[in-house]
């Protein structure tokens, strides 16, 4: 049999969870089971295990709806019958779900965006390779990578963290039901890039550039 | 200006986890940047609001890598070049950061499982359309319905939750460097079912059927 | 145990508070302990979860005293040795703090009011029975519904919101306190309504219409 | 006229409100005056202008259903036919909103406290008179004076501000439908405590004790 049980530290861990977590606040659970989820916003984040926005925002269980893949990137707009998970997600936050916030939320040491400048910059020649579902996952990001490579080669990187999340913000907006939704005031789009270091937060402000929260 | 500044509440509450959270831990999170994360464990969860996997099994910073998207699915290995967002991931985690276990965590009341139901039993036309990206999403489980079309009616969409778990783990083996991973006993394969309601987590045990854990 | 903990989110959310809001305004925090409160004006409003006054007058801490009802009511004057929860808060207010300013602010979509009015147009039987304190409550609003019912009905309701406010202001000048410190100009009332959906706050003016602030 | 204008000064902080706040959330707003509030949990405090429970825990807007009194205190049931606002704004917390949490905070330094204490022991005559709203209402702890009548003088007022809020507590489950909810894991009740001077926040514990949060 290929599937395992859960290793044993996960079933206390849960069962703690269960006897106190659970039971402090099981009249809540029971009400978003019966009554449905009613996030205020959706959270585009990396898979990164060092970044979880519940934490650094303090939420509630029912406050985000959360999509994380690898470098918290959005496709553009591309309505081709093909299987597309971050479009399914953002389309059922904004025209299920409502959600009133999209947040990209981007994070510093990001090894997909790493690798992104790698295999622009010609030295990750394995990632070019069509089998390669990273590399063509960050094909999102190349022409962003454009924007940065006449940086002086150790601000490049940091600079691709903060395209990553523009690039993204920029194809939200190619979706016509966003870019309807934002224009009758009913959305509104956030950028934001976190510091795994020293735990800064950075959104992108009034003016278009990256300042602190 | 499109991009909007984040809503004060969420900065404040950001203020906070800076002043406690990030103060109590910053020597962590120093090391877990310079050295990088090495997560021991690979979670594939749904988007919904309602279910956070790093609260029920009291997740450290740094230890499970997430990819969250609509329903959990794991499309099977289509190495055809397109870009496949959840493969990226994936492969990442796999042979890039070598997690050590790979868990499909499935929920209750999932919109997503009960979109497919309507739209494979034909009561949500609108999802059949090439330009839902909600629905071609949800094709992932088309085969998966077939198994629960039998059932009585009020049983089958939870049936379809547990089976959406199966369909991802099955599509996880149908990637090379899964299959190689698992038959190496380097890597385990984990399926889970929480209830919201009743915060009750069920796996697939040693015989194959979901028991509570 | 019937009293629970409480739930973890709102713990950590509350030391965030203590190590930023708190710490950075302790001193003042610690005049305010020492040498009591002094606000300049009291609030009357109601509990509704959308309507914060602190938030949208960026009010200080130990700037007003707030009293927070179903649908901002005061009932007339009634020295009948009974507990009447408004009228203490009031008195306190007035005689006490000798607050400078009385405001009474409603708002749109409030519950209350659609309830008062749902009763006195027979509606609503069981706001009508002995036992319903929402619908005794309500009976204080009873005389405006007089005011509204010849209206088309689609005005009634946020015909009602105002005079809700105005039937309020009207029972606080049955208190023959405040009606002397409103005589001697050391104490003036006020009315509002604050519309949630587009931010508006109208306020009876010199004319005694509700014009925009 | 006896309505008045508002001051300018709150005049200006509203537009500023709504040129900054409002416009940030607005999307947000609308979602809440048309789909209405879904708060999980009701607070009962006090109308003191020190104590703020929406900045202590980071409240988002619709997220808290405030009820302020002198001195945050829940009468016992009583199906009189009477106006009872506080327990008209627990039923339709309870029965209409379904909240899941009921929430007494007490405060130190309380006004309301104070008076009692000197009502109960002798020294405020003019407490005791039939018109007094203030006495009536401070009724409600009276036989809260008794469990500290005995302490040394100097602990008696602290003493009283935590057994306001058993009293409330225990006020609230002599309500049939609170009783009945919480007995049905639908509602769980809490008693918190805020030291203003120190910002300090206790809780009633497992054990029945009042320990730091």
């Amino acid at each position: 049999m290929t599937i395992r049980p859960l290793p044993r530290y996960l079933v206390q861990r849960y069962h703690g969870w269960h006897a106190t977590t659970y039971a402090d606040n099981s009249a809540w659970y029971r009400r978003l089971a019966d009554e449905g989820q009613r996030p205020r916003a959706m959270v585009i984040s990396c898979c990164d295990s060092r970044v979880h926005v519940t934490s650094i925002f303090g939420a509630d269980t029912g406050e985000f709806f959360i999509h994380r893949n690898i470098a918290n990137l959005v496709p553009p707009y591309a309505p081709d019958g093909e299987q597309h998970g971050t479009s399914a997600a953002v389309e059922y936050a904004v025209r299920e779900l409502h959600v009133s916030h999209l947040i990209v939320m981007g994070h510093s040491q990001c090894g997909g965006i790493a690798g992104c400048h790698a295999m622009c910059s010609g030295q990750a020649p394995e990632l070019d390779e069509a089998t390669s579902f990273v590399g063509r996952w960050m094909d999102i990001l190349r022409p962003g990578y454009e924007r940065v490579a006449g940086l002086p080669p150790e601000e490049q990187i940091p600079a691709l963290e903060q395209v990553a999340v523009r690039v993204s913000l920029e194809n939200l907006l190619t979706f016509p039901f966003i870019a309807a939704a934002v224009e009758a005031r009913e959305l509104s789009l956030h950028g934001l890039l976190h510091d795994i270091r020293n735990g800064q937060l950075t959104m992108i402000g009034e003016d278009g550039h990256f300042v602190p929260v």
